[in-house]
């Protein structure tokens, strides 16, 4: 993705006892997400947590999400009016509240 | 990047009152780190916070670097031997210590 671009991180923090159904995520999680945002939706990437730092130390996010905008309005834009079905889905994955970031793209 | 590829994230929390220089973070940092890590990185990014879920809140953090490997292997191998010299270079850009991830790439 290029410089200038928004990226939104959805971190999904590492908790012991927490649960997350990885599969569920990345096809019906997913699926919905894209259909919901269309033409907005520049890119998305998902990542599953390995390890911290020390290859030994836990990981500190379970999940990572990246979704990539050509603007802030164009993510505002097509996930407001959506929010509330998105958000809605997070029960069938996962019980941890993630963490979200709005970023620009620097390189 | 493709499934099965191994990233490396570097979050850098928005603590109020630390100091972060984006400029020699994106020049000068990326250039050794870059150097030092030789064929074994296969790309890297770097985002700039802007705001957290809601636009209104504060970014979890301030800068996030990532960096594709091909396996973990190839990680330890090309950053183990340069731990060093990189995390020797932080003091010249930011005093705050990072949150290390190591990530499989699923989508």
């Amino acid at each position: 993705m290029k410089k200038g671009m928004i990226k939104v991180s959805v971190l999904y923090p590492n908790n012991e006892g927490n649960r997350f159904d990885m599969d569920y995520y990345c096809s019906k999680h997913v699926e919905l997400v894209t259909r919901l945002l269309g033409d907005a939706l520049k890119g998305a990437t998902i990542e599953s947590g390995l390890a911290g730092g020390a290859s030994t130390s836990p990981a500190p996010f379970v999940a990572m999400a990246n979704m990539y905008f050509d603007t802030v309005e164009s993510f505002q834009q097509s996930f407001g009016p959506n929010t509330d079905e998105i958000m809605g889905d997070l029960p069938n994955f996962t019980d941890i509240t993630p963490t979200i970031q709005i970023s620009e793209v620097m390189i």
